[in-house]
């Protein structure tokens, strides 16, 4: 059975699981895991229609008639043009008058509006539940391109740290992030760099700005690529000159949480162990109020999907699952430490998929 | 009064004209509109809730609250820590039982299901209403930025010319002006670039890949800047090489049309008759069957906002409104021309944004 069939059987079966008479996706990383289909979402509505029995109808603006023969998976195709209106279409594919729609995650809410029109009468409920299951668990080709983008986000830190000089802004180092991520052979990055230099670096979302590297900074710089869709995430931190003692603590706090973190990982270990390991580290060094996220994300399709490894999920690990491990200790108003590395549970333990050095590297 | 203070009154007249108790907004440039903060949409929930009395309310994860301090208008923070629910917070801010929300477009569907619980009872519609009439009229500052962002994209246009040759790939000219628009001044690009070569040119939205340029290949190129939170938008089309007299004659058509779009742009004027402007020079040359698009949208914050100029639609143009005109023929199989460029109906009448030659250009 191809992959797109395997997958489509699936979900289909996820959905009598979980009791889901229609499953409707908006053109995310959904549509592209279940149809081969890539597009870009915006206000012309494109969904696909999957119902309980049956296969899935494809409604798409009429000036997506020839990108969708990318369509992998045996399908239904109806376009409309920009003077119709599509919810008329998305109508004609429903049958019945109740039932339980699972609609994808990030549809945006001005569709999910439009497509509750077509499902007068429905319930509706968020598709993750379906779609993080279906996708949770990487193949081995999957596996293979999320290490191949690690390995690929590893080659470009290594050429971040010979960048990092004395006057160059954030902004300056995240655009040459994002063009060697292309020039190495990447389709992209897979969210937009983090450069967090100085005081920036308390803010864990920090986005880059014109300051410029002073002597003494902690550098964080947190990016990833995207390979043939597959997302990478990596961390570092580097100091612009020497660290001082204090620093260096809070560095090492960091460093000994990542390895922490990454120890606990192993079958049928809760999501929050991972966490608590991780964050105990922190907590034994004095920093607990200040490791201010959960310890990490899965990633896949997308840079930040199932397994969460934060306090209260339960869910255990298990062999196929991808997700990073980003400790940090963030002090507002003067500086910020992460150390974030991919980690893969495979069928023989745990593998990290990120291998640049973790130590201090004091430039 | 200042820009927000400013903002924040008109969105209240507007509410109130519309009959919304609740103003429901994700971190989108609806929410940077309104509040100046810039965040990007994740899993977490991020709201900006502004009821139609009284202070907007933001609600957001703990670890965004020094980047909260971003935020330009008057307002009350609450903050929640990856181990709770954000939705009671939500709720928190909810008075009464009934009454009408209007939530961001944009929001996450996800996320929108979660608020429709806080919200028991209320009746949710589109934000578009509200936010597209407010920001649909850009003032003097915007109109500077705006014109900026298209004077890069402009200037990035002519490195493009001289960067075609046969051999080079789609994607690495994409990459090319990606970079180039950083290195060039702007803060990113406004959307993937276009770069739709021969065949692939009949695509309107193809993804870049790893086709080679041929020698007589039309070569579509589309991409825009991001310059202080403003897009520009410019398509221009090559001929790598001589054109054949029928591809010289498509390109024609879609050239006056371009112009008679431009030409029809006038204060009152429905948008709908510039796209019977533009449409009608395509037609008039044979091709009406292969303009397979609405001839323009607007732009400004987002690469794609009101006013569409599309049949249908009767909104008279009014000074302080950028958009787009853009006609393309598109033969599938074989090839793809469109001539886009920004303009502004401006109080001294209609002005383009990008002026890169329009002529047929043979490389």
């Amino acid at each position: 059975m191809d992959i797109y069939a395997k997958r489509l059987a699936n979900v289909k079966k996820l959905m009598f699981e979980e009791n889901i008479d229609y499953l409707v996706l908006a053109p995310t990383t959904n549509m592209f895991y279940l149809t081969g289909l890539k597009t870009v979402a915006d206000e012309r509505l494109q969904v696909a229609v999957l119902p309980a029995e049956g296969p899935i109808t494809l409604i798409l603006p009429e000036m997506y008639g020839e990108t969708a023969k990318e369509i992998r998976v045996c399908h239904q195709l109806l376009t409309w043009a920009d003077n119709q209106n599509p919810v008329d279409l998305v109508r004609a594919a429903v049958a019945g008058r109740e039932g339980r729609v699972a609609v994808d995650d990030r549809m945006w809410a001005g569709h999910l509006l439009q497509i509750m029109q077509a499902f007068s009468g429905f319930q509706f409920v968020a598709a993750q539940k379906i779609m993080g299951r279906a996708r949770v668990g990487k193949d081995q080709i999957e596996l293979s391109l999320l290490k191949l983008s690690g390995e690929l986000a590893d080659a470009v830190m290594k050429e971040v740290m010979q960048e990092i000089k004395v006057g160059i802004t954030e902004k300056q180092l995240a655009a040459f992030i994002a063009n060697r991520i292309k020039v190495l052979g990447g389709d992209d990055i897979s969210f937009q760099p983090i450069v967090a230099s100085g005081p920036n670096g308390a803010l864990p979302h920090h986005h880059p700005g014109d300051r410029k590297f002073e002597q003494g900074d902690f550098i964080v710089v947190d990016f990833g690529a995207l390979l043939q869709g597959y997302c990478s995430d990596i961390t570092r931190t580097f100091c612009l000159g020497k660290a001082s003692e204090e620093s260096k603590k809070i560095y090492l706090a960091v460093q000994e949480a990542n390895e922490a973190g990454f120890q606990a990982v192993s079958n049928g270990v809760a999501c929050q162990n991972v966490d608590k390991a991780a964050r105990n580290a922190i907590k034994r060094a004095g920093y607990g109020n200040y490791f201010i996220h959960r310890t990490g994300h899965g990633i896949g399709l997308d840079y930040h999907e199932e397994p969460y490894l934060v306090a209260g999920n339960l869910t255990p690990l298990r062999p196929g699952m991808v997700f990073s491990v980003e400790p940090g200790i963030y002090l507002a108003g003067r500086m910020g430490v992460r150390i974030e590395d991919i980690v893969a549970l495979t069928e023989d333990g745990p593998r990290r998929f990120n291998n640049f050095p973790r130590e201090l590297i004091e430039l």
